[in-house]
């Protein structure tokens, strides 16, 4: 059986929390209300009203009066799917008991917002079984209120040893016929509690970077087909050490993250689709140098590099302080090494495109030519390399062009928006390609 | 139900190994004897009479009499648990009935140590079912004895990929009714053998950091209530390389590590514990340098970062060898983000106070400020960050905290060092924060 | 039971893949047919007729009739084992089937291919029980053909997250008698499609690196007793980059790796033996410059070290900018420190003669002395450090040896090229050592 997702959207960007009720305001629910008038790109793919850790437990009654409330009158027209977080603990029974109380309130249909909610999420769940006792509250919620068996989707936070090892059995448990476990939907780090749990501590307080968490969290949902979105970058501010944590994810098959503004969310939304235009790169000694485009060369502007001719013809290329003098065919070589290419929106369309008509023709794999004059200290280079593109490497480049295109689908909000930023022709193209 | 540990010590910080029968000296127990009159930082958290490597296997049967009689001579006056190793292997019977003889001779109360025996280390196990045979052992031991069943701990040396996998599958095993494997305590990695086992290779023999074995061993440890210690550090001489090592361990949540000399031991009960005074941290291009404190201001004394003022009231900060002029904002910005804390016992105290307070007062997050004068090439800077602080950062914290408590609660032979540390009323307020 | 491996070669350093059948030449087979005349170091451990990805769907069929004519004619002869690779998908049962039609028509004894096929490898694996259903296949092959049941071996491309978790559940699954998955031999890594199937991207669309995944091939074959093989690098002309990769994975224990051309054949056949000469190296700053062998005296040529005496008999040393004024001891503290060496293979053959006649005399660890004279700015100083040699010690350091030795037992072709590596003297005796 092929792993399907029973859910519509095959990937999700962003999960965006907002507390559910707020001491001292006149309108407890302000934040949620705003939070569900965001449309575009500050609107997220899921949108989490926070029932849990982000509302103190004395305003967590209000907070599902609240989110029936907010939902009822906005989800209707809100763009993203909503996700509410109720309370839950592997280790406190009330807790748990607390937290069915929550969904079952907020799923009555006479309350009017069931039919703009898609799930819940489920924080600080334990092992396999545990899982299992809130699945079963959901089919006990679904049931009661003459909802269909599997229709509110179930997402979890992974913030404890045991949740990592049991997404490690997901798949086999999840066709089982005692449980409805086939409505999960995120699978969820999050590193605050989870490095509470390890008993993790560093010097600085800093959290751990957990790479190891989150492999697994991808695989776990790679192989029950699911979806991974890494927990909360708690530095506002620092927008260049969100985007390196997103690479770094994305790396991993991890394309959700958690946000914790709007602000974060037009930077979550915006960082796995590819770029509007290409950028070379220089890589030495680690440190990547980006390459300015003029009038159509690639000029590199630092100090790790330098490049001269000599009178023989030859070259004299300088990395990291050490200098090689090199024929022209040595330099080409050493400078394809040194170099790499961020392929924009349109090279991708292009390239597939290329191997679509390529396939087409009965060609199983073709070569795809990358070239660039590049500028060192005024030396002009012409650099060219060939990568071989067969069935494989067509499949893997799709992944960026399949996430365009379930965002294109299901957020009409933001297709203004992406046709700002690619042009309406490469969107256009960006639609049609890899439907094969 | 709650994951209870069912042994005494929380926190294992320290697991130091002697041999039990060294051969060509007067007295063969000669390592045993110094060991069991360690007291104070010298003395580990736990001991362990090896009679397993670091013991020749002709003397083995002499260091089964040797362990006998030093630990009825010692063993109640020893301040910390004590955890004879004895052999056994995976892929050997005749090496595991032996295992079994010593361990059942060791616990013959006849013999007047086993009531100083807090349990047995089991080196080289392999799968789960492999730790049933051990498990199964203690258990026939404490029957013949007349011992209560499951009053031995059970600690493993995990060095074989099957081990390694085992602790995924603990959780799950321990509470069938069919063994007794609730008596386990310490998951212990054993990198020597584990490299061997692995068949890894390193150009210079080194052995390789297996990160994501200390990462399971940790995570195996969480899931069952146990405790993770890492393997030797061969290397005694290199007291930097050991702090560094146990940096990373506790950024996994590893908090114990083996220790090879009295020296190595006090290193490693301090290195868990917060420092005594603060430390500014500079980062630039991956390499940290702590600020000195002169007069209450911070000053940077090293070459990757400038500073000067122009005329126009603005700064030029110089990083990594790129100049950036900056309005005063903008350097505070950057500055910060350049610039870690490393909070103190104190700090950390004074910060769960304030949240306990506030707290109580029915707040669930506060900001904690923190800022310091910084000063580069002479010009000084006033740097302050806010950081929130709810329940979630609140708990995280308080991981050195508990540590600490643990220590000072089953360590009296410690209180003079760490009152001369840090203080007795530091020490007073560090017992009596986190109670709730 | 011990974890014993049911197939005659202990390592595979090599996973050479050959297309079966190239459209457009005269001889379709004409790559099958140059591959299986390879000999010597271009000759791989394992040969890989590949009927999937390398081969186009229109032309398997012809591929089949290939390998079976091929095989038939050169497999006697070929110095390598030899493992077709069929087509297989876990999520498309027409797949399956066609997989198990070529492998029953590769396997027909009338074809006289079958008695030169060591086994099959089945790509794009899922779960544990989709492993099932591909060892079903080829229990049904060998009875249908008259074969011995398990005496084709079977390795998997791993090149999915479900697969990825199914290497922890072989152990257990290997012995039950409803399989026969004792005829498992590799476990190989397939980065590209695991990388799709991962939905994991990259800005320059190279591979992630897969740290994980690697880590857990490797544990995956140690706790079965089976042999991990890291997928392709397509780098061809990267030969520095290839090399790079194999000493990552070799501290992985991941011994065996792809090779997509004769010379990437050469390089991979060659990486894992210890070097034909000692090499020590400086380490300054995470960058490690190897150092020139002069008269027997190590010289430094780099810039990141310097070194001066003063006129009271001290060192002044220089280390990445910072100088530090030494005495004689402490300078050769720090020398140490920032030194290592890479032993021969006569260096290690050397060090186990010497343990195994200090175990022959009743010691249970010795200490070996390595000495050199390091020249740094003309500067000479002598360092020698003694390393404790135990039993563990021993058997971690076997390794290369045993790997030597399958080689040399299993590949008559190599022994010319081997012995002019290492001179005729040096192979005998790395033939005798370990054997006890």
């Amino acid at each position: 059986m092929t792993v399907t997702r029973n859910y519509e959207r095959e990937f999700v960007r962003t999960f965006f929390t907002s507390p559910t009720a707020v001491e001292g305001e006149d309108d407890s629910a302000k934040m949620l209300r705003s939070a569900a008038q965001l449309r575009g790109m500050q609107a997220p793919d899921t949108w989490i009203p926070d029932n849990e850790d982000a509302t103190a437990p004395s305003m967590r009654d209000e907070g599902v009066e609240n989110i029936v409330e907010v939902v009822a009158e906005h989800g209707a027209a809100f763009p993203g799917e909503i996700h509410p977080r109720v309370v839950w603990h592997r280790e406190r029974p009330t807790t748990r008991y607390q937290g069915f109380q929550q969904m079952l309130e907020i799923a009555d249909p006479d309350n009017g917002a069931v039919e703009h909610i898609d799930g819940f999420v489920i924080p600080e769940v334990g092992d396999i079984d545990d899982w299992k006792k809130a699945d079963e509250f959901f089919t006990i919620i679904e049931n009661e209120h003459g909802l269909e068996e599997g229709s509110l989707s179930m997402s979890v936070i992974v913030e404890s040893g045991e949740a990592e090892l049991a997404m490690g059995d997901l798949r086999a448990e999840m066709g089982k016929p005692s449980n409805n476990l086939q409505r999960m939907f995120m699978l969820v780090d999050g590193e605050v509690d989870y490095t509470k749990d390890m008993r993790a501590m560093t010097p600085t307080g800093e959290l751990p970077p957990w790479p190891e968490l989150r492999h697994n969290t991808s695989r776990g949902a790679s192989a029950a087909g699911l979806i991974a979105v890494d927990g909360p970058y708690d530095d506002i501010r620092d927008v260049a050490g969100y985007h390196d944590r997103m690479t770094e994810n994305h790396a991993k098959g991890m394309l959700g993250i958690w946000s914790l503004t709007p602000g974060q969310v037009v930077e979550a939304n915006t960082a796995p689709l590819p770029p509007k235009t290409g950028q070379w790169l220089v890589e030495v000694d680690g440190d990547e140098v980006e390459l300015d485009a003029v009038e159509g060369k690639q000029v590199y502007d630092g100090d790790a590099l330098t490049l001269a001719t000599t009178d023989d013809g030859t070259y004299v290329l300088g990395v990291g302080g050490d200098e090689h003098e090199l024929a022209k065919d040595e330099l080409h070589e050493e400078l394809l090494n040194l170099t790499a290419y961020v392929p924009s929106m349109d090279d991708i369309v292009d390239s597939m495109e290329e191997f679509e008509a390529a396939k087409e023709a009965g060609k199983g794999a073709i070569a795809m030519t990358r070239s660039a004059t590049l500028v060192i200290d005024g030396v002009e280079v012409e650099v060219s390399a060939d990568r071989m593109w067969d069935e494989a490497t067509y499949q893997a480049a799709q992944t960026p062009i399949a996430l365009f295109q379930d965002v294109y689908e299901h957020r009409p909000d933001q297709h203004e928006e992406l046709e700002e930023m690619y042009g309406a022709d490469v969107v256009d193209r960006a639609m049609q390609v890899g439907a094969q």
